[in-house]
């Protein structure tokens, strides 16, 4: 089955768009220098197989091919138009388009949002246009979509590109020359489609996601994204696909630097770093750090099998000094090493002698003088090791004539070959790292055939195993996931929304009503009930005072902790004169009374509304000192229990959780049920726009909510 | 000044092997296959132009040149002999070489330190022989050494080599194949001189780096290193150097998978990695973390001015796609993007339009048709800007004639000859991200003869931005970091040595004598005498059990919190009892008495002495929580005011220390004092093998030493 090809949806407009058998080209020009030239005179050196139809009211032709005067002129039904008209003249020429029944336009100009308060009317108008026309739009502002197996170029690219089985979507056109350069520069796997983002003014990232992976030619996809418009369409979308197919992510606008060019650029905010990491994985997709390593491991996901889920990587190296490093940069990546049965160290023992490190890092490098047989003697036995999911080769692999004796090169290249078809006949993932990369040996060609990437550099390769082994790890848990449809039934808010804090009472209200125990609590309007409470409660309380308009309670003498009976009379009335003085005029409505919880490990939870990813929630340290550390992980809600102990195990806190020294230990289901069960109550609650618990303290006698914050949007 | 030559020791030994006049090679074969053919057909082959002594006892002629049938026929005073026998062979021949009065010896042969209790024996008798005998040794184990200009290759390459500014010591051999490789493959300034560390039974990492920094034709130093056996050494040279020469150093064995597989490699044994790093960045020493970025930073250092210190980065980009992610690299390196002056925005739009991105990052795309020619022009101007340090362009620079137009060519090489020239005219450091590096116009040459770095990769860009921006910082602040001098003052314990844990009035009194004060505290020997402390104190005090041989004192009851004077005697008496029941045999010898501290920011500080390092210092968050996230850095001792503000920085609690919602403050220059105090404190206490306050409470009052832990080592 191809897992790439999603059976959905057929043949929808965006689906015609990227495979267009038929394209007008509204502002044809016999200009070269004009981008309604550039476009013709690609499609037809590119050599695009289907009808073109330039449009410029002069007429005459263009490379021989007969201008239409008007789009009036177009046969029913095109697949598709490009615009490269300026902003001004899209709509009619989008309305002209409509009356043809052309299936999708690509908006070329500029103008539109990312230019300021007149662009962003002009798009506000061309969104009305939308919809209430049937006709899909990419852009405005976009460098263009591209076919590769077509020749379908609409960027006007002036270089060879591999065809391949990668789409890609890109914020900016740059992205796409970067992209380009790096699939030559490091000979990864080429380009099925590409489109450029523009101002998303219809089709967004998360169309263009979907639309890729039905293609069947597609085997990965690579997207450079700055802005999350509507995150919770994207994740939502992803968690579907990345079930099928590989979406690899770099973004753009994660730094507050980066953000403030991002804005200028295409007029979108990205929100938190954190928080988009957070939910973007969830999704499964595979967000890498770096742009140049945005093809590497695109195209690796697109060659290789999978690792099976659960077990290590094996290197094999040729001397210590690549294989230390690379055990190194496999450990700062988050992977483990395979551990080797008795029986595979023996055989290893045979290859390379006895005192050959065969441990993993498995050194062939002791065996003498390097002999790429062994390479391939070491890995197909690796691939039948019970603990080994993906192999690592580092070192000069298929560059050994070159180091060495130009005779060698015949038997490098037939155990290079050796080593791809076995990987390929076992369906075993292996990734190869050598320092003659750079040289193009013949012998590497042998691998890529066999879908086996080959990098010069050892910390491209480590990425490549780690994206293997993350994707590996996501699909065999997918089940126990939030799939597409609940994450699809939250969408992210709409419009502007004023929010209220609820006073601690009315929030314990609100929490107890939807199911969330908040722990014992009880509202005094006097002295003498605020007595009467402690003695019920039957423990030394902590009072919060509760006045309108008051938040910050503490600062105003409005907290008194560890009140005994005896003393509760006292505590009402030094509480009340303080906020009197520091108020006078606010409404003391009481004080709420709590038990005191003993002290422990102070934890975080919160459930907020993302204006881009909607309802989501929070976990990590606690208190005034840790949450200036920010040691947060969020998750989209609704979270599966899986999902609830990932996010607790991206924490620092987590390592302390399941006890260290005398502290006190909670299992990790539990927990992650306690974090569970709020989300879902949250989402039940109408109109929650915000709520902490801060602290959540974790002590000898389990998790207690020790203070609520509840804001809701009516 | 060239301040890479550094007017030291002339002519040591060593220099004289990494400049040799003369070779011998003993062990010299005519067989093909042998290290002991390939040496001398490579000093052949490159043009060695100095005398060769090829020696075997069968006599003849290896490639025309005579050889020797004894190294008792060879000249006196040669520079260098390389020994390519087997390890059992070695001392003879030393002693042989010593009779000529041989400068040093390279060892090739393996079967040391690095492959078991035999092979240790032998290097330990080598190390013997060494200590009594003049010449200096650089291996066993080594990979050879090579100078580059006069076609020294000891190693024996087969590839060609662009010579140039970069001088290297690795670990591995390998690893010089993989620098070889990045410089071909990323177009870096080439090589200078080589050598292989193997074994460092003579000639360690430092000596080496010493010996490179002394050659006129070395602009930077490039290490690999795995093992450090001497870091004190090592930081102590690296201070001096690094105020001449740049030294650039990638480490293997940072993660424990790593450290297993270097073990087995050479032998030696990386200590912690926090520890590494901390002290290496103190003492100048550019920590990369990829291996894939060690020649293009290092090339960089060598081949650019250093931007002004606590300047920032101009980028100069076409299209915000592209300046975005550069934005967001360089914030992620913790570099921070200039502010413009209002005459150089104004300037800028003069050159781009009314409506380009000028407040940086400057887009220059805009500006219509991108032209070369806006960045040269754009680039000039930034030059003069007051806030500017460093310019990063990032896009298509000198590929414009390929994305577009053929027939710019021209004008491109132009205008990049313009940026070339005008950059090192101002000695500017410019640094270029292109996306078609990969294609190698003639545009880049022009750049790169200009000393201008052209690369691939966004983020390889930002490194030798961010490894420009670290060492003028370091240089501009030189005079008040520790010098070499008071570096060198403190070696690495040598030797097993027992350590002892004091008791807590023990530990207090030995600090007291050494200057440190730890607070009011006060011995009582009986219930009385605990009644009275606290009288004294004047305030309820915290009471310590001090009884042989328990040192988890809480766990057996032996610490009572908040005891006011009423109930001292109860205290002491229940303290007491508890501590007889969990220890029978136990000598209790009284109850230390301290004044309550209230509760604050929990701190650590703690001096230790390292294997490797020697004496050294650590700050982060203390008490039991946080204490397990490992927020703490290191440096060595001595170290100054601005090294101790460095270290607080570099954790995270550092954040909520200079004031954080209603959490205690303190001042930088402070908190810098009190640490520096307390290291130089410890190193005036003799015997000191480990000492620990965790934790230092900062409350309201100030700090606060909490809880002292002081290990000795007589």
């Amino acid at each position: 089955m191809d897992l790439c090809s999603m059976d959905m949806e057929q043949d929808s407009a965006v689906d015609r768009m990227m495979e267009p058998r038929s394209i007008a080209i509204v502002g044809a020009s016999s200009d070269a220098r004009k981008r309604g030239y550039q476009i013709v005179e690609s499609l037809v050196r590119n050599g695009y197989p289907h009808p073109i139809y330039p449009i410029n009211p002069k007429g005459g032709a263009i490379l021989g091919i007969p201008v239409l005067s008007s789009i009036d002129e177009l046969p029913l039904e095109l697949d598709l138009a490009v615009i490269a008209r300026p902003a001004d003249q899209v709509i009619p020429i989008l309305e002209a388009c409509c009356r043809r029944r052309v299936a999708g336009a690509v908006i070329l100009a500029s103008g539109f949002k990312e230019s300021g308060p007149d662009g962003a009317r002009r798009q506000e108008a061309l969104q009305s246009f939308l919809a209430t026309h049937d006709i899909r739009v990419i852009g405005p502002n976009t460098s263009g979509i591209i076919n590769f197996n077509h020749g379908a170029d609409l960027v006007g690219l002036k270089q060879q590109c591999r065809i391949g089985p990668i789409s890609a979507v890109t914020q900016s056109g740059n992205m796409l020359l970067s992209l380009l350069a790096d699939i030559e520069h490091h000979r990864t796997p080429g380009l099925d489609a590409y489109a450029g983002l523009g101002n998303q003014a219809d089709v967004d990232v998360a169309e263009l996601i979907l639309a890729f992976s039905r293609r069947a030619s597609t085997k990965a996809i690579a997207v450079h994204a700055e802005g999350l418009h509507d995150g919770r369409a994207l994740i939502a979308t992803a968690a579907e696909v990345s079930r099928g197919c590989p979406i690899v992510l770099v973004r753009g606008g994660r730094s507050e630097a980066g953000r403030h060019t991002a804005l200028s650029h295409t007029g979108s905010v990205s929100g938190s770093d954190r928080v988009a990491t957070g939910l973007l994985g969830q999704a499964g997709i595979i967000q890498v750090e770096r742009v140049d390593e945005l093809a590497v491991v695109a195209g690796a996901l697109s060659s290789l099998p999978l690792p099976k889920a659960g077990k290590g990587v094996a290197i094999v190296s040729d001397g210590g000094g690549h294989a230390t490093l690379a055990a190194d940069s496999l450990t700062a990546a988050g992977l483990r090493l395979a551990t080797l049965s008795e029986q595979a160290r023996q055989a290893l023992h045979r290859y390379l002698g006895a005192t050959a490190a065969v441990s993993n890092p498995i050194d062939v490098a002791s065996a003498g003088d390097a002999s790429p047989r062994l390479f391939a003697q070491c890995i197909e036995l690796l691939q039948s090791e019970p603990d080994v999911g993906v192999i690592l080769v580092v070192g000069l692999l298929g560059g050994y004539h070159l180091r060495f004796d130009p005779e060698d090169e015949v038997q490098e290249n037939a155990a290079c070959l050796d080593i791809g078809r076995t990987a390929a006949a076992g369906k075993f993932p292996v990734v190869v790292h050598s320092c003659y990369e750079h040289r193009r040996p013949a012998a590497h060609q042998h691998l890529r055939e066999h879908g086996i990437p080959v990098l010069g550099s050892i910390e491209h390769a480590v990425s490549c195993v780690q994206a293997l082994v993350r994707r590996s790890h996501w699909l065999a848990t997918a089940a126990q996931r939030t799939d597409a449809q609940a994450l699809g039934r939250y969408a992210r808010p709409t419009g502007q929304r004023t929010a209220s804090v609820l006073s601690e009472p009315e929030a314990r209200a609100s929490l107890a009503a939807a199911g969330v125990d908040t722990g014992p609590w009880l509202f005094a309007e006097n002295a003498a009930q605020a007595r009467a409470h402690v003695a019920a409660l039957g423990r030394p309380c902590a009072f919060k005072i509760v006045a309108d308009g008051i938040s910050h309670k503490s600062d105003v003498g409005g907290v008194r902790l560890n009140v005994g009976e005896d003393l509760a009379e006292t505590a009402w009335t030094g509480m009340v004169e303080a906020v009197r003085r520091a108020h006078p005029d606010s409404a003391i409505r009481g004080v709420i009374v709590t038990p005191m919880i003993d002290a422990g490990t102070e934890l975080l939870i919160g459930v907020t509304v993302d204006p881009g990813f909607g309802p989501m929630i929070a976990f990590g340290a606690g208190g005034v000192t840790i949450e200036a550390l920010q040691d947060i992980a969020f998750r989209a809600l609704p979270l599966t229990e899986l999902e609830a102990k990932e996010m607790i195990l991206e924490t620092r806190i987590a390592k302390i959780l399941a006890g260290y020294r005398r502290l006190p230990s909670i299992d990790m289901d539990t927990l992650a049920r306690f974090i569970v069960d709020i989300g879902a109550s949250s989402l039940r609650m109408e109109n929650l726009a915000d709520l902490e618990f801060n602290p959540v303290i974790l002590n000898q006698s389990g998790l207690h909510i020790a203070d609520v914050r509840l804001i809701s949007a009516p």
